[in-house]
Order: C-alpha cells, then structure tokens, then sequence
C-alpha cells in the first residue's frame, strides 16, 4: 500500500517575500534593500517573483516605491516580475514599469474583501474587467488570487463552491492561474483534500497554485496534500515573511526554505539553490530587522545538509 | 480518488516536555515550577506524560530533582506518568519513586549513541537487561525509544534496518512500545513512508510511536503520513520546547498544540483541551523565560478556533 501517490517531479515556486512579506512589515525598508532581496532572490533561482504592487500608496505606504524597485530590478530579464494591480491605474503603472505579468486580489469572504479592499466581491471583479483583459491584451500574463478559502476571521464559514465560482470567473477573464490562498493559516490536510477534490472537478490542476499561510504550523502539511493531487504551484516567502494584517492572528507564509528543503529531500526538483536561498533568508531578516519565523531559516545554514 | 486515506479516529498523545523539553534547557527551572507545569498538562487532559529522568545528576543536572518531581505528582494516578532509566540503578530510583512506567533510550547511530549516552549500542542493550526485564517483572511499563531513524549529524547514512533490529530487540526485552524518533528533524513525508513501509512489515503498528523533531518545518507533514499508516501514538512537546544538545542544529520537538490542533480539526479525537493546553504552553514558556517556538503556541489563544 502506497502512502504518498503522484508526486511531482518538479514544483514551481513563486516567491511572495518582496510584495507580500514586506507590505505587512512595519519596519520602514528602503528601496535598495529591497532591491537587495530581489535580487538576492534571483541568485537563489527564483524564477517567479512578486515584486512589488501598484495599489495606492495611501493604503499600502510600505509598498510606494513600486516604480522605483521595478525600474532598478529590470536586469532581471530571465525572471518572470509580478506586481499586485488592483484597477486600471494600477495597471497603467504597471505597464510603464515594463514588468511582465501583473496579480488580482480577492477574498473568498465577503466581510475579509470588503475590509480588505474596500469593495463587494462584486464591484471587485467588475473593476477588474478594466484590469484582466487589457493587461492580457497588451501582452501580459496576468495570476489571480482568491483568499480566506480555509477559512475567515470575518464569516464563521467559507463557502468553497463561492471561491470556485470566483476562481473561474478569474480565469475567464483571461487570468493564467489562480493561487488559492489559506490566508489565515486555517487549514488542515483534510480540508484541502475536500477544497481541491472540489476544484479539480472543473479547472485543470496547472491553472491552480497553493497559498499557504503557517499560522498553525500546518502549511507543508497542506502542500504534501496539494502535491499528490496535482498542485505543482507553491507561493512561498523566504524565511517566512509576512502575515495578514487584515486577519487577525495570521502570521508567517509558508517559508521558501521550508519548502524547497522537503521538496529536494524527496527529489522533486524546483531550480531554486537552497543554499543561496538560505542566505537571502539572512537578507530579508536583515532588511526587517526582526527574527524571521521560517524554520530551515532558524536552524541555520548546516541544517540544509541531510 | 482519496488521498488521506484510513486516518484513525482517535490518537494517543505522549507528552515529553518535562523531561525532553527541560533536559536541554540552560535556565534553572526550579522544581515547583515543573510540577506546575506537568499540572497543566495534566488539567489540559495529557494522559502520558514523561515527567523526569532518573539518570545521574552530573550527566544531566537539570533533572536533578526526579525524586522530588515524582513525589509531588503523586497525586496524579489517572495519568500515565513516565521517567527516562538509562540503568539498574536507574530503576531502582524509579522504583522508589513510585511511578508506572519507565523509558529507556538508545540511537540508531552507533556514533551518536557513543556521544549520547557513552556507550556502544551493544553495551546499552546489554545494561538495558538490567532494567526493562526487572521493570516488568515488579509490575512496572516499559518503552523504548530509537532515535536518529531518520539521520544522524555524525553519520552520512543511518541504515533503518539496523534500527528495525534494535527496535525488535527492545520488544523482545519486554517494552510494550518503541518511539522512532527523527532526533535531528531531518526528515520528509517520503522517508517517513519507506522506514515505516520496514518497520510494519515485521512490528504491528500499536507497538510503534513517531517522535518528530520541527527543526525543518516537517513533523506535522511527517505525522500525517504515520497517521495514514497506523501509528496512533506521538511524541509532542508543549509550545515546542526542546531539542537535542548532541545534534548540533536539532530545535525543538513537534508541539503539542500543533499536533492537536490538526488532529482536532481532522474529527481525530485525542482527549486533549486545546485551551488549557495552550494554557499550559504559556506555564512552560514562563519557567524557561524564553519565547518557545510551537506555532500555535505563538499565533495566540483566539487561533485555536477555527
């Protein structure tokens, strides 16, 4: 009797620290630091990189320098850039910074999105018709996300089939691939069994990604579930930067080190040289200045040696 | 197609963190403070729990006091309370003391096993003649551990057969069950799966426990494949405290809170209340002064609602 089926041979990370990580960090970080990271992150292998995000800098001020990092992070022409976008300004942004693939955002909850974007879920996806289609048309790839799926802080219970319904509005309007996102770190390995058992009926498992948020510990778990059923898209944030500041309690993505040290050890292959990736680990503790919660990032650099 | 497959409906939880956990603490804890620690666990509904170790005071000073640990716990008989008892005189102590059961411990590594505990293997099955036969004959439960299943920080390569033997062994000696223990936290689902796929084939599952160290991020992963597999009881620690002074780079066991949690939110039944467990969490961090690393320990007191 098999335990573990199906396991890929080859998982794609995309890697959230510099967008997601840093717009939760109250630490004022400078743009050449967080170019630094980036760049860092390059090194390491990152092929997939959310840069940065062109949302007003009066709702994310730790984030208004999106010009500026895109501009000095150019070289990095073998690396697919990805900047949050929520509306055609933002988009317009986007498009003059010459990033190649821009990201959507909504929740699931209609309680989370509204406090999160200000919007029903409705108005969201309304507005992002001004968003999808014309990025696509001008040539770019465009990733949505749908959170809170595990559940949210808000609503007592999320309804899965109202994130599918939201999943393959997102892709059709011209999304490539939608990240599921266990925003609060909810989740257990069975739910997304059931969560995904649900989605896989109606969208191919390549146009999903998992985002997982450790909270409780149980994101690798999570991931080990959502690999065997096809899943081979991981969000992930080195040494585990980031949180949720519109869900309370919720702290820490799934480490990229965590991660890719379990995916190596089982030869599934990622690109990524987890060695490398430890050091920009040491990069992005040093930008925040605070102890970064990833374990591998922890244990220290002869702990990724099995 | 079902992925989780044949999880059980009820998992016994083994608490280490008054002995495994303080052992490689450097703080002082004084021995009112782990008597209301083991308390807490106690009140949170632990029904095992391993409380000290009657091993010489020069080797570990820290559980000095075993004597005095045991006595003031006395009141507990609904509980399964435990002492490491490395020899004979090991067990006369635990004799005295009044407790229902012992442990002994050896490494799968010869290296490791000579570092720990100053013995070869064979020296330590040959002493452990002295205290698991005598255990059982005066009425008393023995069980064993075998620790570096998974790797060992001195050698390359730790053959799970030789692991299997020793852990045949001390079944045949007399322990009712052994704990595979991946003491440097090395391990991955995958690994998991093939040392438990050679270890059923020859042990029934019920005399097997899984004792996982997070170092890596990967217990709870690592947990979920044994629960699959039949092993229904696992060695947690209380907000993570712990590790292993002589694997360099080796923090923290699984915690408990972690582990119940998940298992909790899967309909798995362990008899725990994961408040007062998370209460307990906050006696353990208070005695060792130090901010412990068990994730839902660290997420709060609202994060154990779903």
């Amino acid at each position: 009797m098999s335990i573990l089926r199906n396991l890929p041979p080859r998982v794609s990370v995309y890697e959230v620290s510099p967008r997601d990580g840093l717009q939760n960090e109250s630490a004022h970080v400078a743009t050449h630091a967080k170019v630094r990271l980036i760049d860092a992150l390059v090194d390491a292998g990152l092929q997939r990189i959310e840069v940065t995000s062109f949302v007003s800098a009066r709702w994310i001020p730790q984030l208004a320098d999106a010009e500026e990092v895109c501009a000095l992070t150019s070289g990095h022409t073998q690396v697919q850039r990805s900047a949050l976008c929520p509306n055609a300004q933002g988009l317009e942004r986007a498009l003059r910074s010459g990033i190649g693939e821009v990201a959507v955002f909504l929740s699931a909850s209609e309680t989370h999105n509204r406090k999160n974007i200000n919007k029903t879920i409705e108005q969201t996806l309304r507005a992002f018709e001004d968003v999808i289609a014309p990025a696509v048309a001008r040539g770019m790839r465009v990733r949505g996300y749908v959170s809170t799926l595990w559940g949210c802080a808000y609503e007592d219970v999320v309804d899965p089939r109202r994130g599918l319904e939201l999943t393959q509005e997102l892709l059709k309007q011209g999304c490539y691939q939608v990240s599921l996102g266990d925003t609060l770190g909810v989740g257990t390995p069975l739910q997304t069994e059931k969560i995904l058992e649900l989605f896989l009926r109606d969208v191919a498992a390549e146009k999903l990604a998992l985002h997982l948020h450790d909270t409780r510990g149980t994101a690798l778990a999570n991931a080990l579930v959502g690999l065997q059923m096809g899943i081979t898209t991981y969000d992930a944030s080195v040494a585990g930067l980031g949180g949720c500041p519109y869900a309370p309690g919720a702290a820490g993505n799934l480490a990229t080190e965590d991660l890719v040290y379990t995916l190596h050890a089982m030869g599934i292959e990622t690109g990524i040289d987890l060695e490398k990736l430890w050091q920009a680990g040491q990069v992005a503790e040093a930008i925040v200045g605070r102890k970064l919660p990833g374990k591998v990032h922890q244990a220290g650099i002869h702990a990724l040696k099995r």
